[in-house]
């Protein structure tokens, strides 16, 4: 059986992911998504191993000790990891697995899976700025050159990435995602890994 | 503007590459196909700069020696190839062209085009074979070895290429090379080239 990919999804904050995320699972209901361990109380209506694995500290501290997350930050003072079980064992079922994650999280990740496929959401900031610099402006080269700087310092984060998607309208970037998700599946070494595996 | 794709089609003979190229031009009629040129007289109806570029033998020739090929072929008596300069304007123009071409000639075009995008069609027969191969079946281990060593040598083509798409069903063939060229004009460092050439 073909394995499954680990996609994540990344981008500057508020650019738009969770949106982007939901949109995707009501689109492609078959795609798992990667479920984080947390320290904090469960809110009304949440179940444990379906929003979140609900951990006490100790457990929690004991996951970062065994290495069983592939990154964890704290937040007002509480954990939140990703663990790496669930993410193996969906990509193990030849299912794919859609990960959420900032971009500091999705640095840690690479260190763990480097063949994970990498999506950066690029605001639509970055295109409407780069219109406004190529028209006939009427602002100073000053402003022109901090804008540049500015969407400079944003590319730039973007090298760690296999894929760069604009999210100018949500089911556009959803579209392309579902692209690569397909396209990903007809990488050439995935095929001849399969392959291989199978008939070893 | 960002630059057009390069999309090299090719796989093993009889595997259906005219025919999944026909069904693309209909569901996409905004790829480009590359014509190629020929030294054999036109057919009925056949017109120049659309079914081909028509040419004399020496005018082919000199193509050939002035590396205005991008690879050429001699069957039965005449000249086929591959003009650089149509693949060229076509891209730089931003439009995606599609190459529909032998193995052999593939390698060739990457030679020159590193950067375009390599699929390889794979015969829906080495996914049958695999299923019949893994199946209770009542073959003899001799049999169940030289047809795996068929679809190894198959596989073994693939290296060259990117993208390996199973042409089970036209249909589905023709999805995933759309979902290929979507998944690769949003490729990082495309992405990167084209903001950075266009912000310079």
């Amino acid at each position: 059986m073909d394995k499954g990919l680990l996609i994540v999804l990344s981008g500057p904050s508020g650019v738009g992911k969770g949106t982007v995320c939901t949109a995707l699972r009501k689109r492609k209901p078959e795609l798992i998504y990667s479920i984080s361990a947390t320290t904090r109380r469960p809110r009304d209506g949440e179940v444990d191993g379906v929003n979140y694995f609900f951990k006490e500290k100790e457990q929690f501290l004991t996951m970062i000790q065994n290495n069983e997350l592939l990154e964890w930050a704290e937040y007002v003072g509480n954990y939140y990891g990703t663990p790496i079980q669930f993410v193996e064992d969906t990509i193990n079922a030849g299912d794919d697995i859609i990960l959420e994650i900032d971009v500091q999280g999705a640095l840690k990740v690479k260190e763990t899976f480097p063949e994970a496929v990498y999506i950066f959401l690029v605001p639509p900031s970055i295109d409407e700025l780069k219109n406004r610099i190529e028209g006939r402006g009427t602002e100073t080269a000053d402003i022109i050159k901090h804008r540049l700087s500015m969407a400079q310092e944003e590319i730039e984060l973007l090298k760690h990435y296999d894929y760069a998607v604009v999210n100018d309208k949500i089911e556009n970037a959803c579209s392309k995602i579902e692209s690569i998700i397909v396209a990903e599946h007809c990488k050439r070494f995935r095929f001849i890994e399969n392959k291989t595996k199978e008939e070893v």
